[in-house]
């Protein structure tokens, strides 16, 4: 990958059954990384086999997002799983969206967590390596895509994984490199320019601002942005256009 | 295979979360191809796992036992689904077994229905096309396990895939080899040396008595029998004895 | 209920999670009558409260919306349940909604079949009478609404219940008044002004035109209308000015 | 309540569709009240309404046994749901149960949480303030089960709340009145003897052995017993035979 090279990941399929969310025909033309939900925050098999189609149709990498088994709060409550059921119910997430990737003629290129999970293994030792020990089980060439500095990544390196780490477009940045909590002001972005700004800067090595306007390095490897809102999908579309505008080439970063 | 061999199937992995179903570790120890819930009617990823490597480990053949998604009905009630959508529940269920067998240092080597679905598609042409469609597209090299006669194999082979037929170990035939229904008297045996004198014949060649005492000559490739009970287990242990006695080679059908 | 009355129902609290679907805000605006999701086929606990609470606000009256359980098909697909678990189905959701009734200081005051059970009680009589067991056992004096000509009317009638005839503001009749098939053309109407007049002249005692352009005489005590879509919100506003302006007093059916 | 009486209660109903979770019949020939699942981490409508109407056929009292919404981890997984969607699932669930102990001719009689829920809000101050909001709202009158010394118990009483405090038969206490963790080697006690012997004790006004050896004054006004194994059932009946021979009579705390 070249220096001028840039992923865009999104979350995709995140329907169930007769309900919507988001607009993935949309952002399958803007990303070039997909974190598909694998049916148990998200995701039902009809929406798993159609994206998967047109992720494999447009070039788009299919990665796993996967979650707590939680219909009824997508995902986003922590769950005190035990971390060897935790380590199962990836595995079963992964296994069932390997199966459509694998008819739309490509396969799972990266593991994603999701929602409260992707928030615990931040910290959380047990349940990060319990899922650390799910993609080690299942494929150790699977990249893993995550929070720098988090457990999750640290333990995924510690096992020989492949590390990509991602910033978030709409995020602000405390000084230290860690996001600013949702619950402070300012936390997310709304201005579609700035966002695509920052993007730019951090696909091309520049520094972006720090929320206390100092001077921040960051070095992502992806960038991930929303699509759960039309306003979310433009910004989306806004950023991908000023990446290609700087000479950022958008490629997956999953071989 | 020679003409003294034969397979016997049965479901494992049939209980989900707190609850067990059946005894999976003796059953393992008595059929040669285990058909595996996938976690539609029943099974969970603890179980699968657990399953698929004792399994493995066993020489028992893994088989991806899909059902209808109805964990309250345990798969037993007919599902009016539409067949593009029953093609993508099967691939999911597939897909997420296979991620166990793999695992487990091998993978899934047949398909068998479960439940109100293996009975449904007896006859629904378009249930059947669509479990067959999934097969296809997922490994046309998967062999797929049912009832001789049953839209469900005959759609099977027209598409090319392989199919192998089973009997049932503990019920009556008509004279047309058919099934009797359940709520007729006779159905079920409950005789275990009937039962395994039976099946040694149904493994050498000989006929069998149909419900009116009638010559009734079946050729399985795969005997089912039950474990969900203890005097279930008792049964399928003496049909191996049987079998073995009989100088039948035990051996999966699957290659 | 004086002759120029009527009432008009539809769904609410289709969402799930975090998932929306239809604007139940617009709709308590136009309807008397809430058809209220109990959480089998959508509905979760925290919809269902936010919809009891507005619609005891709104004076409009909370029905049970009982389906089969089956979330990922959002209860259209038909399923073979056992009559007694159906019984025992419905009453476990119209007990789960009474909560969230008696907390908001109102009640359940009709009960109403969705999807493919409103669907497969019009002619299966063991599950439209395990329906009207339900309602039996749980109050007498609930009303059930339906379809005329239903075997869910007829058997609810036989058992001593109150039994309430709805008409489709949008769907096209045959010359018996039978809904024409959603597979035909012109079974569902789209155009605004019609189906007001339509509207209109049910409620007032004046005959619509059938299918085929004859005279049929339909005498609802309730008008179904949708809310799915934002076209369907604004169809069933102008259904409500128009029977408003045309004198007919709008009060739910249900004491 | 005369000083020699007291109340035994057990969870029941706690299997789910084809699955079976301990003895219901058995216990209903034991105990006074009824911890009923109500369907979110066990218990299904079928199981609901057969606990219901033999429960009131026996004269013991139907408590609605409230859990997170977690089949798959039969609540005994902390769940970190938001407080108003835990107050709006409690409120569900007991709608639910209700709807079967009025068909059988008896009401909901007190709350009881079960499993991870249990255990959190004896000190999670949120969530166990959501669970008493949910009680608070649907009917003042009902009492609260669970432990001295909880958060559940104080906000309760706070809120005036019946509070109703229990002790487990066959637990170790520590000297301070609380449980010796389940990790530590003489947490659970296994003879039935001694078990009969403590719970005597404590109906009668008399001190058991903490876990240190000395002296514990315990005044609950129900002990809790298992059945989830024959041995558990057995142990259940030794005590309650032992309370009456004691001269201590058996009935349900609830009005």
């Amino acid at each position: 990958m070249s220096p001028l090279s840039m992923d865009l990941n999104s979350d995709l399929g995140e329907g169930f059954g007769q309900w919507t969310l988001g607009d993935d025909d949309a952002l399958l033309g803007v990303v070039t990384s997909a974190n598909v939900a694998c049916g148990f925050h998200a995701g039902d098999p009809v929406i798993l086999r159609r994206v998967c189609d047109r992720a494999a149709a447009a070039g788009v990498a299919v990665g796993a997002q996967v979650g707590y088994r939680d219909l009824a709060g997508f995902g986003r409550r922590f769950v005190d799983v035990e971390p060897d059921a935790l380590t199962q119910d990836v595995l079963y997430q992964v296994g069932a969206l390997e199966a459509f990737a694998r008819v739309a003629g490509t396969r799972v290129r990266y593991v994603k967590p999701h929602g409260a999970l992707y928030n615990a293994i931040v910290a959380h030792e047990e349940q990060a390596a319990a899922v650390v020990r799910a993609v080690v089980e299942y494929d150790r060439t699977l990249p893993v895509l995550g929070l720098p500095g988090s457990a999750w990544l640290r333990l995924a390196a510690e096992a020989g994984l492949t590390v990509v780490a991602e910033a978030f477009a709409d995020r602000a940045y405390t000084p230290e490199g860690t996001l600013v909590s949702r619950r402070l002001p300012g936390a997310v972005l709304h201005d579609a320019d700035e966002i695509a700004r920052r993007c730019v800067a951090m696909a091309t090595g520049e520094p972006i601002a720090d929320v206390d306007g100092g001077s921040l390095q960051l070095a992502p490897r992806s960038i991930c942005v929303h699509g759960d809102t039309p306003g979310a999908v433009d910004i989306a579309r806004r950023v991908r256009t000023a990446l290609g505008e700087a000479g950022v080439e958008l490629v997956p970063f999953a071989p």
